[in-house]
């Protein structure tokens, strides 16, 4: 098997550097000579920290410069546009310059969204990227796109996340067939806005598209739907929302649970199940999201996003060049006879 | 104290015709003389209820016959229209024969929004009505509007949930100057679609409103907000996936539980600060969301409301209009400058 090379802007994320290096070290660790990763940032605190963790000098890494950052709170459209030496321009560079085949990002995900936008094309037929997002079940897990890469969508945009999401459902989450839904405000016939009513007809005369009609907030996650389409505003929204949720009700629980010694000491007997819990539902675990449309490899990393997190990260973007995602996509939008 | 006249459709929700009747009994039994029922639907089951609760003969209560319902799965907009004798739409009539104050319903949500948009009129300057449902947080509870009315709106629709939701909020949940935020992807400055962008403008150049920007879906349970302001598209997929999650995490933790003894018993000495908490977050509590920008009061019920819910909604109803809710909303209207 080929090396793969891999840019990791070793800047991004609310940890960064030092998950992000320690994530690297992980993946060396676990991945042996799979990847070739290029570090892209301050050489300094990489050196430093590369040095901590003992991988200073492997000949699986290699420092590559770059003299900015784009923090979170930016603009991300105009900070990659000034800031043409930030870590997230020079990795995306890197494959244009098909030094490496993919990037991996944990930091600002409007900048990572905007840089692949200008440094690479789209993939012929595709006017709009799209984020795709794993979401936890009771059953497994479902794909969620777009989770905020374009806010304002049209109805041949939501196709095209039905048909991306499907292929990376497939290839990715080894999902046979995988059964698409469109996010709506109710399941019953002539429920939608503009935007959803005008895609369901898309989605329902799409060729190879396992297409099971809208499905509303409730049905998220009950295991019906494998993909999960929606515009990147209302997608974010959801994420977010639902992530907050999850902490809210969790704060709720031991605030309630403090108030009475006997529960205090069932909720520590059954600490282990929530803890349990928790793991099975670690967004670490997935390791990222990918930034489907886009004509080459970008999987964007949680801001919070720890040394698991990015090695797992490492191995969905490595998984995405070797099971050649972005080929099949491109094939089957060519193929499609609403491709203008 | 005048006694306040109430419709109640006796045929709508899941649970109907008894747990709606069952909620007029407990109406009677704790607001005394506060108001006089009109229970709408097919008299004899209605009569059977009464019977069973021994509130058969009450004067406070009167039978109003309907001979149709709209089921929950029909198209609200049509049935509306074909079905004229639906108990929503008799419910509806009372009000507009003055014969009642205010509706409460828990059947078909969008039914009852176009019984109320057809039978009665829009306040004078509001285009659309919006629905709004209280969530409960941390540290409270926050408003949402709108939950589902209207799903494809104009940044002046949203102007006008936010001058509605604020006076809701403060007349009815006590909330001194609410803060209004702005549902977003994001809290920076230029995120948000083409409508949230226009919206902000407008929000931000309204005055006697407490606007206090961009929120997004991980604001939503901190408490940063009383209300929060969305199109019924966003709303109503945001409340029913947050009900959802919240259901889900709860399966997923008795799923953990089960695993193992320790755990089992543990869980069970602390049962007792989930069902507090169960209660802290019950809809019963709250009873219903009112559908805002009709020239009535119409009170939503959630589809499963239990006798519980229906007497809180009937009393949502009554507050309603004795803190003359829907005139101080026309007020406000008529005197903003972007009324036209």
């Amino acid at each position: 098997m080929n090396t793969i090379h891999i840019a990791v802007d070793i800047m991004g994320g609310d940890f960064a550097p030092a998950a992000i290096v320690e994530g690297v070290g992980e993946a060396l660790d676990l991945f042996g000579d799979k990847y070739h990763l290029h570090l892209v940032g301050d050489p300094k605190p990489i050196e430093t920290e590369l040095r901590r963790i003992g991988k200073w000098g492997d000949k699986r890494l290699e420092l590559v410069p770059a003299s900015q950052v784009v923090d979170m709170g930016e603009h991300p459209v105009s900070a990659v546009r000034r800031k043409r030496d930030a870590s997230i321009n020079v990795a995306m560079n890197l494959v244009r310059q098909k030094k490496a085949a993919a990037v991996f990002s944990a930091g600002n995900t409007g900048a990572a969204v905007a840089a692949a936008y200008f440094k690479w094309s789209m993939i012929p037929g595709i006017e709009r990227p799209g984020i795709a997002t794993v979401f936890p079940t009771e059953k497994g897990h479902f794909l969620l796109l777009d989770a905020g890469a374009t806010v304002d969508c049209t109805p041949l945009n939501l196709l095209h996340y039905a048909v991306m999401g499907s292929i990376y459902s497939q290839t990715i989450l080894h999902h046979k067939n995988p059964r698409v839904g469109l996010l709506c405000n109710g399941t019953e016939e002539g429920k939608g806005n503009k935007l959803t009513q005008a895609a369901f007809q898309l989605l329902s005369e799409a060729k190879n598209l396992n297409f099971v009609g809208n499905v509303e907030g409730h049905d998220l996650f009950s295991g019906a739907v494998d993909v999960v389409i929606c515009d990147g505003f209302v997608g974010n929204v959801v994420l977010k929302s639902c992530e907050q949720i999850a902490v809210a009700l969790g704060h709720m629980v031991k605030q309630q649970i403090m108030q009475k010694l006997r529960w205090k000491i069932g909720a520590l007997m059954a600490k282990g199940a929530f803890m349990e819990l928790k793991k099975r539902t670690d967004y670490a675990e997935v390791g990222g999201a990918p930034l489907l449309g886009v004509a080459g490899v970008c999987i964007i990393g949680h801001g919070i996003s720890n040394a698991k997190a990015v090695r797992n990260g490492i191995r969905s973007a490595g998984d995405f060049v070797r099971l050649r995602v972005n080929e099949t996509i491109a094939e089957r939008i060519k193929a499609m006879p609403n491709n203008s």
